[in-house]
């Protein structure tokens, strides 16, 4: 008799982006005139640059020669693009890394949730809150914690609240008692960033505790301030604590096209229970090549593209649109009376919902009143409550189109002042 | 401190892959001069047909495009192809599948090693034996299994020999002590391909003891006799007890381009420790959508023209120039003396290695003597022993060339009896 993991049970009804689809769809069957403007997930709106497209256009017709077929690649990747990277995103920054190090994969979901794999099974971990979903769930699903409490939170893992008071970047806990933490930054939910000193409080801690950072990167492109690291390699001793991730999705439009990349320096490691340290490259290594098979040769041309110069002209236009849609939703809708956060290095707002409502509650108003879809920040874990995300991809006369709907909507007026703790 | 997941120590040294890769460079290294045929991994080597080629670069310039471009895509595959895979996969063969129990992913060789995890880890697990490696690592990584004994067979795993006096495709068990089983055909690496009648027999056996099995038809498009089935839901009942894969990796040379999907039907349950019954297709869809991101949107449309009138004739003429490559290798080994099975309805022929020797120091020997590259029957597991496979998949003038080179090398005669048990 097949037994079924049943670890998935413990698991809140849905993924919440597709719980957002069912809502929006009913609403739009029972509206069918309503024009909705979409800033809830964060999918990209812009076409893919012309770099991009003509690599694409030329890995397919080289794929249909007999001199220029691509069969199983490396599981790890196309040096092309690994030497790509290395010298694109790193070399700028001061930070070497070695080709084995570099991992390409189909994208930063499904690396943020596979990661936890090549830990023990007793590993204590630990996110902040609100967070990417994805890293909780895949825990939950791998049996490391107990069923959620009420509020959504999970017995057995430790979360780290984001909240106004810690501009939405806690500091590491006062304690060690943890073996993987998950960070985000620049942030999605809360699109927030983290500084350098913020960043080296962690590293630091990180390497007291022998911990291990997922850091996840995945909006790196969105940072606007050279000054502030785009890279956790960026902060010393973060090779010896650190797995960093990567993506295409966001920075170049690769959403449907599925491109990113997992760091593993060659001197992190992990213990064994009797105390013997293990590199986790190596772990990665074989999980991927027992477990993967590589990203279309086509597809890796294409973000091959990203990084020549033409690539990454026109990509950091596209950048430069997202961002300019944030600025207006986040001045936009500061000046209809909301408090407004994120969007300055990241193509998030955080926005405080109204008093006397929840996140589902004012994601269900917003839809109703401004036929504007957004994400309910209490879907992103406990500390999320009160908030709304609302995402800055889409079409500038779109996100215009919304500022101007929800000020209508809303033009009582929100709270104007924070009274919560 | 970061534990790490011990029980991959428990694997061989290497992905059997990885291992042949290595053995090859330090050859190919220390004989600059020799000219390699490879036999070895079962990688296509035609280009991709025209309709593929045409359908990505239309999909490369539709994402272009303000009003082509595609974002995040549904996590099962776009209806596009889950339509033309119900038309023209399952139709003919009088196979109805819903559009919700089929899930488009990057490859059987993911799926198979993903499916577990929707399993209990207390299942008790069976396979064939040769077998893909895949299904047995994925389990081991998982915790499912014990340590691997000196033949290299881990504790906790049944395994069911595959040999000459079964034709390669063994029944089921008498008991029904298993919980999932996996089964390859038509079968890597023995080439061989299960009939209805033994089809039958896993199915009623499957159903009578409430086995769950996992059936790989990455092969499919191999089958000539179109008598013997190519789904296993043209067995009554397998609905209810059968997960099924298939891919587009080897019926249309995407190897390098990643498309396969899984089919779970929607009644096919596993139990809960108290004796609920579950979907598994719920837990499968809820593993894709937190785990995975769907195939990239040029890659759907690929797949899509493998289904079109000129993709399937151009395909079906790759896959008759692989089976003439079958043929010739069978027969013209057969010539020389040599055991040969398989590669009458697969791409792979499953040689016996001449008395005296191993797996391993044939593929050294033929490495050595005939600069042909194999894979070691042993790779597969224990049963494998003594036997060692190739691959179809090369260029005719190659395969010719090995053959001679073959028949040269061991002029002095393999044995021509079978002497063994």
């Amino acid at each position: 008799m097949a037994r079924i993991n049943e670890h998935y049970r413990k698991l809140a009804a849905g993924y919440l982006f597709p719980e957002i689809g069912r809502r929006v769809k009913a609403f739009a069957e029972a509206h069918p005139g309503a024009d909705l403007i979409r800033l809830g997930i964060g999918d990209v709106t812009l076409p893919l640059v012309p770099a991009v497209v003509e690599a694409l256009r030329r890995a397919a017709e080289e794929m249909g020669t007999p001199a220029g077929v691509h069969g199983y690649g490396p599981e790890q990747g196309y040096e092309f693009l690994i030497d790509a990277i290395r010298e694109g995103d790193y070399a700028p920054r001061g930070v070497a890394l070695a080709r084995d190090e570099i991992f390409v994969s189909d994208g930063s979901k499904q690396d943020s949730a596979n990661i936890q794999e090549i830990f023990g099974q007793e590993c204590q971990i630990l996110v902040t809150d609100p967070v990417y979903p994805v890293y909780v769930d895949s825990n939950v699903m791998a049996g490391r914690t107990g069923p959620a409490d009420a509020r959504g939170q999970y017995a057995g893992i430790r979360y780290l609240p984001a909240t106004e008071a810690n501009g939405f970047v806690p500091d590491p806990p006062e304690d060690g008692d943890v073996d993987v933490a998950y960070l985000c930054s620049p942030n999605n939910p809360t699109g927030a960033v983290a500084t350098r000193a913020q960043l080296e409080r962690w590293v630091r801690w990180a390497r007291a505790h022998d911990v291990v950072l997922i850091f996840d990167a995945a909006y790196d492109a969105y940072v606007q301030d050279p000054a502030l690291p785009r890279s956790i390699y960026e902060i010393e001793g973060a090779r010896a604590c650190a797995i960093e991730m990567r993506s295409y999705s966001k920075r170049a439009g690769f959403t449907g096209l599925r491109c990113a990349y997992t760091v593993v320096p060659s001197e992190l490691t992990g213990s064994t229970a009797s105390g013997e340290r293990v590199p986790l490259r190596e772990l990665w290594s074989r999980r991927q090549s027992t477990k993967f098979n590589g990203v279309p040769y086509p597809v890796q041309r294409a973000a091959e593209a990203v990084h020549g110069p033409e690539g990454r002209k026109q990509t950091a236009e596209q950048v430069a649109y997202y961002m300019e849609n944030a600025r207006r939703l986040r001045e936009g809708l500061g000046a209809a009376g909301f408090r407004v956060f994120g969007g300055e290095h990241a193509p998030y707002i955080w926005m405080r919902v109204p008093e006397g409502t929840t996140s589902w509650g004012f994601f269900d108003e917003l839809l109703a009143k401004a036929h504007v879809v957004g994400t309910p920040g209490s879907g992103f874990g406990p500390s999320g409550e009160g908030y709304l995300r609302l995402s800055a991809f889409n079409d500038r006369a779109r996100v215009d189109e919304a500022i101007e709907r929800i000020r209508r909507a809303f033009a009582a007026g929100p709270p104007r002042a924070d009274t919560r703790a």
